[in-house]
């Protein structure tokens, strides 16, 4: 009566190949793709929808891109930016140990390689995402501190994972921060994000529950002609100063080494996870020049208030006629600044968040901020410690939730992530 | 010292010749636009951003579609499903009558025609959109049943804006229904659709404050190499049914005719809202084929079970080996199928939506149905009556909010929307 080889026909009929290396979507991070290897969108194979009699319209770059899975570090830090994200942590259950957790990070690598190459899920595909190419979807899988006790896993904890500072302008709701497992998913489709996030969460099943999760988005492709250093919830572009991948030292300020410590985290990284919360009424009472000044940078093109275009370095130095510093001492941009951190350097891939306008008719909106470095202690910390102390931005956002976790390297193939820690 | 002129250098240099008539973007609602009018994206006159030195990337039609403001019928109606969508009711504020109205309804015309072609708000703008183009941004202004009486218009309000009868399946939360005022905006970019949401909020001044606000999302375009029969959050095709505009009582069902009454909603219609969270949970834990039972048709391509393609006719007689209709007596399909509704017609436009994952794991995930008709009483309500009584869906949905709102023609050059209405 009713199609009942439905599943079986969502099959891609001829596969893409899939290629080892590389793993970075056409648009890659800061358009750097002829650098770290360039992975053509999987046409017809990976969109791969048979059943319906449709027209062989071709999908655009935004449903064809697809990100590897089987990559030396995980997809999800230097892709670029996806216009949709969602964070999700979990707690594994009462009486789930190392087992269960190997055995669904086994689930969950399975699926994110069969969802990122845009074919269903293993089993009971919700199809929400039928139709679609994989666009650019990524799932990323990490470890919070608490997960290493839990699994009698001590041992192997990094000291990279000791808990966060405390800075003094935090206002964190610690039922929203930290978790056992942690999982960033991003895609160029809502209902692909969307798809995924369920999936995952269905492979959990009785092994995590969830703790929190949380939903980002950024600019669709297309969307803006420039080259695309995002905007946030400010208006202000957001990631200037980021280390490109081009850069000598990137690697290394990035990811832990493959000879690093612990081995289980060769070629991983590690993720700060902050919900900053942006006080939106408050910034827009500024005028744009008050706001230039409180982040150093001009918020129409991101140059610094010392001249040039985005990329032209800060004159730290450069007074105005008055003899004071154009870009001021609390300046954002003069504390964030890379070269003057002890060589401090996090990739920042952050989502804007929007949970809707509270009943007073303030905006719960800002910026689901993730950075990624070797190591959290010469990265985000000293970086945020003296933006605790002096800087003009914070009167204007507020720190709500944190998390730290431990991502290591990509799966070879055959293997799933954290195979190593787990059957180490 | 820094670069003043930047909110005047925003101005597109070259603006867009403004086409009187059509309004639809490229992606006009099923593929219609050679019956209704073509626009092809304004490129560079709507991009518009000039101060950077940018790389003349262009944009791609996802950021230069722009749908138009001076036109019949409001923008947000018949174009294509946009990616982003938020919906935001207000209440006007206490001591604020017609007067206050009529000002915020110009200010608001004024920022939706500004913003629907890629330039900045008129006032403090925000410049989260910078860099982007209009991304086939609308925005849509309609007026509930609370607004007659407190601006003194009782006289003016239509019989079609009565109350909904109740629905004996409702879980109304009243707290996040009605409103005196509703605006909905539609856009291809998450910060173009935040930036209008934001200036939408700050127009209203004292005038009046937030009832409720919600999000929701469509696919993105290009993401799918269908023709975009959009999907919703439980994977099925959704807006099959849909009148079309090439239909001969396309018009007639959903918008007041020219002549119609009230003189002042001539060339309106009426929005049905309904906030239906899915329970996805329960849902997923059918078959696809049990799944297919509720709906009526194919879960991969929204064809009737009684065979053929997406648009083939039901064969609402048809019946198995044991006698059985193979399109259940309770299966949606069946009971929302237009021909067998005394000609009662309503164009679906809904926006999917994920608010996260409450503690117990469950999604608060669903559907932001929008749904248009020159009639409420002709459209939604009988439709809804069926449904209340005998949908094998119903089991896994709840109605948990509800709005009618009078959405009045489109505003001719020089006016406001709602203008007929505050000044007649």
């Amino acid at each position: 009566m009713t199609d009942q080889s439905t599943q079986q026909a969502r099959t891609p009929e001829a596969p893409a190949p899939e290629p080892r290396s590389g793993g970075v979507t056409r648009r890659t991070l800061l358009g750097t793709a002829g650098a770290t290897g360039l992975v053509l969108g999987a046409a017809g194979g990976a969109a791969g929808y048979a059943a319906a009699p449709a027209p062989a319209t071709p999908l655009t770059s935004v449903g064809s891109d697809r990100a590897m899975f089987h990559v030396k570090h995980q997809p999800g830090i230097t892709e670029a930016l996806q216009a949709c994200g969602h964070l999700i942590a979990f707690d594994l259950a009462a009486g789930a140990g190392r087992k269960e957790a190997a055995a669904l990070l086994r689930r969950w690598s399975t699926t994110a390689e069969r969802l990122m190459a845009g074919e269903p899920a293993p089993h009971d595909d919700t199809d929400v995402s039928r139709d679609a190419g994989p666009s650019s979807l990524t799932v990323t899988f990490g470890f919070g501190h608490s997960f290493f006790a839990r699994t009698g896993l001590e041992k192997q904890r990094p000291a990279a994972l000791d808990p966060l500072p405390d800075f003094s302008s935090d206002r964190l709701d610690k039922a929203r921060g930290e978790g056992d497992l942690w999982v960033q998913i991003g895609a160029n489709d809502a209902l692909v994000a969307f798809h995924a996030l369920r999936a995952i969460q269905k492979d959990a099943g009785a092994a995590a529950r969830v703790r929190w999760q949380m939903n980002g988005f950024n600019r669709t492709p297309g969307a803006t002609a420039r080259p695309m250093t995002a905007r946030n919830l400010m208006g202000q572009i957001d990631g200037t100063g980021n280390p490109k991948p081009t850069d000598a030292a990137f690697a290394q300020q990035i990811f832990v080494p493959p000879t690093g410590e612990p081995a289980w985290m060769a070629n991983g990284s590690y993720a700060v996870v902050r919900r900053i919360r942006m006080l939106l009424d408050d910034w827009e009472k500024l005028s744009v020049s008050a706001q230039e000044q409180v982040i150093g940078r001009r918020k129409a093109d991101g140059a610094p208030l010392t001249g040039g275009h985005e990329t032209t370095p800060m004159d730290l130095e450069k007074a105005d006629a008055k003899g004071d510093y154009v870009i001021a001492l609390n300046a954002h941009a003069r504390i964030t600044r890379p070269d003057k951190n002890g060589g401090a350097a996090m990739l920042r891939r952050p989502f804007s968040y929007h949970d809707g306008i509270d009943a007073d008719g303030t905006p719960d909106a800002g910026l689901l901020f993730v950075c990624w470095q070797a190591d959290p202690l010469r990265g985000f910390v000293p970086v945020q410690r003296k933006l605790d102390r002096g800087d003009a931005l914070s009167r204007f956002i507020r720190h709500e939730a944190s998390g730290l976790f431990a991502v290591p390297g990509g799966a070879g193939k055959g293997e799933y992530v954290g195979q190593r820690l787990l059957e180490g």
